[in-house]
């Protein structure tokens, strides 16, 4: 891969306080130069499940070797672990809480790690309330610096993964979940453009329904469907997705994370 | 110029999903060097007129080739254009929506293209719903890396730019309207320095009326007036604004985008 | 220190707008190698107290020489000076209206002036409305390039500081007040480890009242007490704070900016 000091960071803390900023004061004070760039910092506090959905939604695409640092962390202080891992190409510094669920499952794991070198990890020095300040973000300057994560510690057990809803293939469809309500109201569901393609290879008169209401067949995009109608498509991350042109779907529909979006066979059904 | 790998981000995705971290991901992926900076993610999803002005208040101060990329795209999927241009000293990659309205009105354009050359543009791995990720930032690292825009794709016949009102003299002074609302609930208007200046040459003895109240001279600054006052000014852009020191002029006048701001004769009629 | 270029910025200009950016482009076109970071740009407006506590719960942990430039400036356009200082090992740009409190109180000051070199401060060319970019935004560029912030203009005779509350020792206990609301809602009070330890060296036997209810002993971290129970710890800066456990000390103990904390002797009382 490229030589490159791309770290990213994805956390709950918001952007109104000054915690975000030393994190990033404490990774570049281990590697002046670190390239910080934001997944998000509007996670909604200790939301493990739109963390892992926003990690995933994102790290795939960076270049080879970028370090993603998440602390979305509620368990800070108590005895749940630090990992570092590579996943495919890229490589992540978590709390052991879940959040990385959805990376997990869509990119094959290469080595994982438990951090506790205590040239890194310094109990005394590290206050019990700032993990993401005192011992991610020196760890993730020395990893950019060139240290091997297979250093930092032993290899787990295990680590976590969210128990998530699976969709279930029933009399009349394929029956999934809302998972993920975007920032455009567009509901993401738990089916997968393989889910769909291994039942009806050819996807041709097949429907949706969300929230009980028919929506149409499955379409390549958002405007091709009038202005404040809605529409079923499969996402730019490969899932099933309901969205309105130009307007919010969980709103026309009034649902949310857990309504139910099903892959219908008889285009009859949906609309 | 300086050589530099600055680009800019100017989207509707919001900061809660990793939609923006995805394009500068995927920009690294192709040019790692590239120095990215946000303009703005928080634009109203799907405003087109308040992306092209918040472009405009940004684009000018940026290092000579510096390249902005726009992603407020309803019509993305669609057959719209992809744009590459130059206006001014600054490079641009935007949908043809009309986003580059006021940067076209006050920057000389250089050059401008429409995106399809297909090594950079493959319609086949392309998403139809995230041309931001799958096109535009691909494109933005090829020109970060020295691709000139000129081969990207031939001369279009034209480009789209908003609609706009513009102010009309009648009896009695210049009558705007408030085309943008900013984050301090300043009233900013269509009305700039060079439509006053050449109506009244010297300045004086003109007064301000928006939303039917006379809210005074045009001032130098907002701290002329005591804080919770109106005041009017020439801003940061050029344009006539209606401000509020230390307070919110949108809520003191109770307006917002399409209210009427006059510049009248007599002092008089304007407190 | 290691020669680096790095710069953070804390505004109040929110981040729906092109200001950030114009100030940004403002720093790059004079020092294009800068790396760029952002503190907060959702400080609330005119917030000076607030920006204090971001600038100093972040400005600590950069590396030596970070360059800190604050605009939160509601003086804008007034005879309120523009400062450059060097506090510990970081360097600050403000406005001389109390923003620099925090970091004053804890860094030692090693010089200051103010700025008024007319080559880099050119009153004619400056907006009178948007000092940030034309004045502080050039100024930083020239620091980032190795401008020594002493040639930048003469000492000033003092700077501003806010006058705080600071807690009193009283029969029962130490009276402090909440002076910041987190992004996580918790009460952040003017009580330092400091203070506590002064008077109470082996710490034990305190209890914690906020707004009236016992919160408990103080706390190694959140995650001790139940989710949803408060809880009293010092914070990652060192100050005495009172949270929830995955919920929000704000809404729980209806407490804002101003309450009351106190540090009591008789745990009976703290319960």
């Amino acid at each position: 891969m490229s030589k490159h000091y791309i770290a990213t960071l994805l956390t709950d803390f918001g952007t109104a306080e000054g915690y975000v900023a030393a994190m990033k004061g404490a990774i570049l004070a281990v590697c002046p130069r670190a390239q910080l760039v934001d997944i998000s910092h509007d996670v909604p506090a200790h939301d493990i499940l739109a963390a892992a959905m926003v990690l995933a939604q994102a790290a795939p695409h960076f270049p080879a070797g970028t370090l993603h640092v998440t602390v979305v962390d509620p368990g800070v202080g108590t005895e749940r672990k630090i990992l570092a891992a590579r996943f495919g190409s890229q490589r992540f510094l978590f709390p052991d809480n879940g959040v990385i669920t959805f990376v997990s499952e869509s990119m094959p794991l290469g080595a994982i790690v438990s951090v506790r070198d205590p040239r890194y990890v310094a109990p005394g020095a590290a206050s019990m309330t700032f993990h993401g300040r005192d011992i991610l973000a020196p760890v993730a300057g020395h990893i950019l610096n060139g240290l091997d994560i297979g250093k930092l510690g032993p290899k787990p057990d295990t680590y976590k993964t969210l128990d998530l809803p699976v969709p279930s293939r029933r009399e009349g469809g394929l029956f999934g979940q809302v998972i993920h309500v975007d920032h455009f109201g567009n509901l993401i569901s738990n089916i997968s453009q393989g889910d769909i393609s291994g039942l009806w290879p050819g996807q041709s008169g097949l429907g949706v329904v969300c929230a009980g209401r028919p929506v149409g067949p499955i379409q390549a995009t958002y405007a091709v469907v009038e202005p404040g109608q809605p529409v079923a498509l499969v996402n730019s991350m490969g899932l099933l997705e309901v969205g309105v042109n130009r307007g919010r779907a969980c709103e026309l529909l009034a649902a949310g994370v857990g309504a139910e979006i099903a892959v219908v066979e008889s285009p009859s059904a949906a609309r």
